[in-house]
């Protein structure tokens, strides 16, 4: 591909210290447990079927959700159970479970916490994201592997270096745009890329580049969508005269800025702050709302059904 | 009992407006459903035990919300069905669940939405809770009936009388609590009353008095406790100086201000505050702090152990 | 004019408790203090100015508050002073201050605390920021006087009573609404009404009816505005998944919902919350930020320029 | 000293990004200007004599916020003026300024914006709050410089190198804690440390020790104050069963989490959240806390009297 990839020499949470907060969270960190993700119509019977299917393999439920949506009519649901005593191998899994699946028109997803996904970072000058998220991961909060962090500038080679993630410098233009994400693309297949992370990615991806990661890219507005969607939300707060200001993570859909919300928080703000003020409150926002939409991503907390989220907390 | 009771002509929802905001959460009120709350050993199998047996019986499960507490090795669960289709005889009930419940030591509770708990307001001279659950009980927020309002001062006689609900004057003095308490309980037995709510009452309870109403009991105490348990909190936040301040809506146990805390919440003050500021922001606080727990409890929300509440959401 | 009106044998706080809220308010609420409002070029010597101006009436500054707006060069100041001491008569202010006020070409106003402020309320069916307005003004949280409440419905007469509020219902259809505004004009006036509260009143006003009350009619809007404005704002965050929902205190201007926002709060929601919790936990956001709204411009603490405000606070 | 120092070969923003968040606050941390805090008996006449003598000398204003405590008859304020256009050399304020102090018998502190305060971070084993200063000091955001990271433990020297910051590791043990707090003294007095964030340092400083730095010592406490001082707080706030968790910043006085509170927040917590989850979520409460705290003492917008905190904002 002609693409300049700077990897370091060991990958992961080398330079990290022995006993930080992740030691704490160990117990949580090495849980081997399986969550399976169901919607469906609802119907009666479906929690039964559900819970009669696991203890008859045994599991040992941990945390069991579930949802409702009266106006559609629809179920949704997340149970985690423990794998120790689970007496069904889990290759064998889609094909015991399919009846059940099948009974009730399941739409379902099985994930494994052993299963570490692999998360890329895109990122253009803002660094403030980008070093919550390398600081999260080393501090064993979000349960990925970061194999590539993508930027249009070279400004945050030096967090990336830090962290030992391999960086990957790739400028765009107006008219390279669409070849660039192709290259993007190949990368993102070539390491196996799971899911991708905007942490401040000043470009607008093409259809074309979301179609393949559908409900799988996670963007951070500097807005309380859906107001001041589109660019420079500060200074439209600031003209506007808000007395509080948001951020809104969500998953990215063609449409800009109108995808699946995952998560918003606001500050409140007064006549005192201006407009820099307004951008460094905005920055903790940011960080604070684009970190848990990431975890519960990567905790296969959120289900989306008609450009809506459900968060299983 | 030698007590003088006021009783206005009508009690309840006279002088409601005809279309208020209670005309849209009619279909919520006029819900005719279960609530069945358990809280046992954690074991497996339960959540299907559970599923099964109303399966059984044709009942449609509109929520369910499952916690388990992992260190404490325990289940809790609230379960909520529609009615409409349920096959089984209510008086039946107990026989029926009887076998689910003994094979898994179920501690467990049948509520129905049809029977609306009966609710005493206890209050002193503050009025700003009283007026608050007047307004939403009136609106149809509440799905309580009030048949007594018990205070030792005249003073909120007026909105009693403005939302008709019967107010009994019952003055304390340090040689009459105890007499006071025995005329307190025959009149909340006259009146069949489920639960009462300590809306800003200024005086402390004997251990008798509250063992006739274990859990049942809710009282608004006007800090974040622990912070300031006991007496003049504001004064004594406004000396600390702290920078937010706080109310706590909790059950009352014999330990004063010690009982599982069912809701708290905090606001910002600052410097410019003084203390009618704190007083000012603290009631609003505690109005909302207050209305919420009582709703919840109403709505059969909150389970009780280990002086801690689990509230379903 | 032919209208009925409906006033009660005795107005105001007849029927309040001897010692409520207000007992602890009242040192506040007696207060007599005048407070000047100041907007101007900004320019060296201005505070030098004014605080000489008041020292050499020996005014006893209780509180004073400048604001400098760095963008549009723009200065903006509340000062508070104590009458007690002030030894120049208030009807020579102006012509004592004109000197000062002319050198910087100040926009000002005096305001005293002793003048009560009329406000007149406009409501529809919707009670809840009506009762919770009503409440406080009657607990002395609001230092006004309300000689009207107008309704294009019955529904909220009862409220209006228990309080001993003249209530006037003045109903409004398509083809009468500029004649009833001009009724709504004339009934202002009779009742030397300084601003208008509209706590959810669902009748556009007309530029024409705007223009009388310029930066004088606060409305309360059921959103965080700019998202949502016009209808059916709870409808619309519903659809679009928001994780917060908000309200918007604001001055009515020509553009519907445009106009300088006084206070805005929000409140967090789940997918457990369905439209009808969405309007629940709504309403206790209106009535908390419209009441903020409202005593903030009754203790002049509001100023406007540039579409947004500064609230001294 | 026989101590170990470990320097990096620069020290500061090297590895810092060309463009990143800075960059836009460049215009505010590039401000030359004075700052003039006060605190002084209240009466008549102290904002005519105090602008008065900044109008003099030609200053201009940026910024002047007062304060009241009516009962303590205190009067407080913080002035900050541009330097661009001030007549009057600073060596000779003093002397200009002792008239005006000496008649209203204030007690001031003049600070110039140009002079970077010097940090001193104590850190134990959890780095979170080390990581985010850290970060924030090179974006940009923290005008201060930061000669010196001081720990009892190894854990965070990674983190000291890669933002390039001498580390200098002291262990302490029981008995040489009265000989350690000596090294670390002479340490501090060596670097010309003004001011010591204790950013997760789990040992109590003596009194001697605190008695070098009054009101220079700022402390992150893992609880709402008071509620939960001392040991353990998150163990205590999750056996109690409260309903939000909190953080306080607060000057360090020989009294243990006693001193005077800069700044406090909270976050929200349900039965959902186990010991770890509040650990993880206090531990993000921290980090905003914290650094707000030290933000406002550098800008010098906090004020001590009375054991409280009067923070300019």
């Amino acid at each position: 591909m002609g693409l300049r990839e700077t990897v370091p020499p060991a990958q992961g949470q080398a330079p990290r210290s022995q006993v930080t907060l992740d030691h704490l969270l160990r117990p949580l960190a090495m849980k081997n447990t399986a969550v399976l993700l169901i919607s469906c119509p609802d119907q009666k019977g479906l929690v039964a079927a559900i819970a009669d299917f696991l203890l008859r393999h045994d599991a040992n439920i941990l945390h069991a959700d579930q949802h409702q949506d009266a106006e559609r009519k629809l179920f949704l649901m997340r149970v985690e159970w423990d794998l120790a005593d689970f007496r069904l191998d889990l290759s064998a899994f889609e094909t015991a479970f399919r009846p059940v699946a099948d009974k009730f028109a399941m739409n379902w997803r099985l994930a494994l916490s052993a299963q570490r996904p692999r998360m890329a970072v895109f990122v253009s000058k803002y660094d403030h994201c980008l070093a919550d998220l390398l600081y999260r991961h080393q501090a064993g909060e979000l349960h990925c592997d970061i194999p590539l962090i993508i930027s249009n500038h070279e400004d945050t080679h030096w967090l990336a270096e830090a962290y030992r993630i391999p960086f990957q410098h790739m400028p765009v233009h107006k008219d390279s745009k669409r070849e660039v994400e192709r290259d993007q693309l190949a990368l993102l297949r070539h390491h196996h890329v799971d899911f991708i992370v905007l942490a401040r990615y000043m470009q607008v991806l093409s259809p074309e580049f979301i179609h393949h990661y559908p409900n799988r890219i996670i963007n951070i507005h500097h807005s309380f969508l859906p107001a001041f969607h589109g660019a420079r939300p500060y200074h439209r707060a600031y003209e506007r005269g808000v007395k509080l200001i948001g951020a809104t993570s969500h998953y990215v859909t063609e449409v800009l800025d109108d995808g699946p919300i995952i998560e918003q928080d606001v500050v409140r703000i007064s006549h005192r702050d201006q407009l820099e003020d307004l951008i460094q409150k905005g920055a903790d926002l940011e960080k604070i709302v684009l970190s848990r939409a990431v975890r519960w991503h990567i905790d296969n907390r959120v289900l989306v059904y008609a450009n809506k989220t459900v968060v299983f907390d």
